[in-house]
């Protein structure tokens, strides 16, 4: 199908979509889940093909993990589905409201985007997850998958719509965009058609999205975390929540990449920290400096602390003071979560007021950054831009608002 | 100055703003409205410069009127300062916050997006206005103004400046861009340097940015408001309604464009809705089946209903039911402000309920889509995108928000 014709019936769903109730959204959303499981086996065939032949295009490992499904992960995504569908609807939530001096009444209410257009890698779980949120939210989606995952995503798919069709909602809420990148760039310039773009994968896919896109785009992006050790800092604290933030999963964006270290604390704090990191198996890049309290650091390249490295790597330097590690933290940043680990409560202040970024955390790993972690029970991605969303997003996130006013005949002087 | 510069200094401006309370930015408020009437003469000469140069250059004289000072024009925008400075501040608002079950605790922080960017037409007065809204919500102002104004906004850009320069916020909170078509282009790409880009201006500029900016741009978009008067209408309410939204400011988005009549009521309703309209100056553009009510219906054109004439222009149309009318305001709609006058509740709730707009509006003229009709004191423009702002935006739409995590060492399981 064309994608000007998806993008169509999508718009018509997400009009149907957007005055269903709660209890229509969650029956869809067990309908689905209960077609995704009975599906398990076609999905899982599917899959195999994906996995084949990204073998054979000699993929990394990593990806290939991140690609394959099994019997788990298939119940995973059902279950994620079913999840959903307990928790609160945030469509028709008032958000504010007044009556004006004249009498008008104004109340901000929430509403669907309408259609959302999600751009992401080869994890066929995202498929399942992400057409679950907007569902839930009442938007219509539109899957841009990778073609690498081709099998599995319209395996899962089909499941879905499968699942909507014996509801009364729609299924074209959920779409599956396929094509050459051709299409991508027709999603990002389809203005009208679609209401917001996320792109969900690594800093090339976000990057290109942002700059080409022509609707909006909520960027979900890359982090680049610092964790500052404090002159006061307890150094057991600060230890744990460094070794939490660096390695309980390095893979991840609310993972830490930077230890920044006051000169003070130094001599004390860190020939125990690097060796607790080596213990580890991480890798530290420093300065010489840095090099004088333990005999395996790897100097430090000149954008050392610009990578997001996402692995047992971690970049490190000393700094004098606060201040050094606030200008340290503004140059570096990408925006994400920024940690202080402090006694000083004025230090502290000022960290969490100084720092720009989506998150700011006093003395707790930035591992907590997540909208699991946060309670929201789902997250469509971590936000590091500073439109609309900011930090983890949930349902909540992927609603706009419109104002209802009423009156009795009233008009303006 | 390179543009480059000017964004680096916008950028360490904005980090000092982005801490300073809300007395020092009303005292800087209140010296730039000080300033700005201290130099009220040297702005006048500056500003009948660029009317001369506009009237040599044939433009018309509804630009011209937007473009030319007068001493109450300049008091006019002095007071507009001052009034910012008694309205709230919303930095450092908690949005919302709670306790994670291992006790670590969030807060959702309002504070400033950092710099925000504004592109407008050749209206000098935009110049101190969004000025004022971006530095009393903490943000530095990257002011993009016509070139057909610039000695008007040079000369207030200097009286803003020296104002703020008599207390301890920098200067550079507020900047003019200067240059050719190219720190347009310039200001559009510059991600990480602009944090919001906002054009305000006709509909040829508004879709420049949006579809060329690499940065997240705010859309304050075109009004193509629709009014649709039900069956069960009262019709002297609709009538006032009527005439209000269309002739009493005709040259703003939210002024009526296309007025929907129910066919049952058009019989009674229209040919006195018409000759009022007539009588008010207003062209109706209609179909035979509307010209069949009054001689003085000008055809309407394959493109009538998407007009946004800003002008004592009307398109009408006969409708044979609510369906009808939300199926041609969905096809037609620009998301500004859309208006239905009935009597029926069920059909109120399905007009507020399905209409996809910024302000859906039940028995009130749609004029009252404005940041001060809601009441908000200030206004920076009104968005017609869902993402971040939608309907009127004040000083709170021009925060992001943080989020604040404090623990006691907790770490991630």
């Amino acid at each position: 199908m064309e994608f000007l014709e998806q993008a169509q019936r999508a718009r018509a769903a997400a009009r149907a979509l957007a005055t269903a109730s709660r209890g229509r959204k969650d029956a869809a959303l067990a309908a689905m889940a209960q077609h995704l499981l009975d599906a398990a086996d076609t999905v899982l065939a599917a899959n195999a093909l994906d996995v084949t032949a990204a073998q054979e295009a000699g993929t990394e490992a990593s990806l290939i993990d991140r690609l394959r499904l099994t019997p788990e992960r298939v119940a995973g995504m059902a279950s994620g589905l079913v999840d959903l569908a307990g928790l609160a609807d945030p469509v028709g939530d008032v958000v504010r409201g007044w009556t004006n001096p004249n009498g008008v009444q104004v109340r901000q209410v929430r509403v669907p985007f309408g259609v959302v257009g999600i751009i992401y890698e080869a994890r066929p779980n995202v498929t399942a997850d992400a057409a679950g949120i907007a569902l839930k939210s009442g938007n219509a989606a539109l899957l841009r998958g990778s073609s690498s995952a081709l099998h599995s995503n319209r395996a899962i798919i089909e499941a879905l719509r499968a699942g909507i069709a014996t509801t009364d909602l729609p299924v074209d809420a959920v779409q599956l965009v396929e094509g050459g990148r051709e299409v991508t760039a027709d999603m990002m310039a389809a203005r009208g058609l679609i209401d917001v773009l996320i792109p969900r994968g690594g800093a090339g896919l976000i990057n290109a999205v942002v700059e080409g896109a022509k609707v909006p785009v909520i960027e979900t992006g890359t982090g680049n975390c610092h964790l500052f050790v404090d002159a006061s800092a307890d150094p057991d604290m600060a230890l744990e929540i460094l070794l939490n933030a660096k390695t309980q999963r390095p893979s991840v964006c609310n993972a830490l990449e930077t230890l920044l270290v006051h000169a003070d604390i130094a001599p004390s704090f860190l020939p125990r920290a690097l060796a607790e990191l080596e213990c580890a198996g991480v890798t530290v890049h420093g300065a010489p400096d840095v090099a004088a309290f333990s005999e395996r650091i790897v100097p430090a390249g000149p954008d050392e602390f610009d990578a997001e490295y996402l692995t047992l790597d971690l970049a490190c330097a000393i700094v004098p003071d606060l201040d050094a590690a606030l200008d340290h933290i503004a140059g570096h940043t990408t925006g994400h979560s920024e940690t202080i680990v402090t006694a000083d409560l004025a230090n502290a202040d000022r960290f969490t007021a100084e720092v720009d970024a989506a998150a700011v955390l006093v003395n707790a790993s930035s591992r907590f950054v997540d909208g699991g972690e946060f309670g929201f029970g789902a997250e469509i991605g971590i936000s590091t831009q500073k439109l609309h969303a900011r930090g983890p997003m949930a349902l909540t996130e992927m609603t706009s608002t419109k104002y209802v006013v009423t009156g009795r005949g009233q008009t303006r002087a």
